[in-house]
């Protein structure tokens, strides 16, 4: 596992009368495995979620609304940056064992899908408080 | 197959700091049959897209953002409104085999997330033009 395993895969927007389709992912598509559960998170602009580690669950991320910025650690890896949001639509696919947080990156609050391949489940998840893994969330 | 065949399933907005998370659907939830895809389509203030029959896509709806309503048709069973949005969070499950159209129903855009149990297929899609399936969209 390394942090070059994170995959991100661009995604299109259908531009269609009354309003775009946005594509998100086909069961077909790199880096599906399988269904558990869907779930929404909003990020407030500039609010930092950190730091959480999926022992088991893949995570397939993507934000139709706003501009999100993950944070990818691993204590053998260093860190690894990527920002996705509608103006930079893509998914990304992160496998299990990686330390991770997210920051809301526009004015408004965004809007984070995760299509993960195992139900919630507080067992396989590890958590660590912000401070715990330093990493400058001011930076630009 | 008739309109209440449609199931409608209360979702959790769960209160988080940084930013609220919402649930969409877990594999043993209600209404899940397969993953094929998941897409979101955006709905303008007061848009109409209608009408729409698949013959072998079930849909699952989950609106995160606005508010929408759905109209469901069946020749032989007259039609059926649901409206569901951030204020009023849940989930509709509609089998294959029913006309629907919707219309966004907030102020500013809706965004609508549909979790299908087949990928998207043009050649299941029935299609008729707004006029042709009757019903006052101005209605309150």
């Amino acid at each position: 596992m390394t942090l070059a395993d994170i995959c991100v895969t661009p995604l299109r927007r259908i531009a269609t009368p009354g309003g775009d389709v946005m594509h998100a992912m086909k069961r077909v598509d790199p880096g599906f495995t399988d269904f558990g559960e869907a779930y929404f998170s909003w990020i407030e602009s500039g609010a930092v979620k950190a730091w959480k580690l999926h022992q088991r669950m893949t995570l397939n991320l993507v934000v139709p609304v706003g501009a999100v910025r993950f944070v990818f650690h691993l204590p053998q890896g260093g860190f690894r940056t990527e920002e996705i949001g509608a103006a930079n639509y893509a998914r990304l696919t992160v496998p299990p064992g990686i330390w991770f947080g997210f920051q809301g990156r526009a004015d408004t609050p965004s809007l984070l899908l995760n299509l993960a391949d195992i139900p919630h489940d507080p067992d396989e998840v590890l958590r660590k408080a912000q401070p715990d893994i330093p990493f400058d969330w001011q930076s630009p």
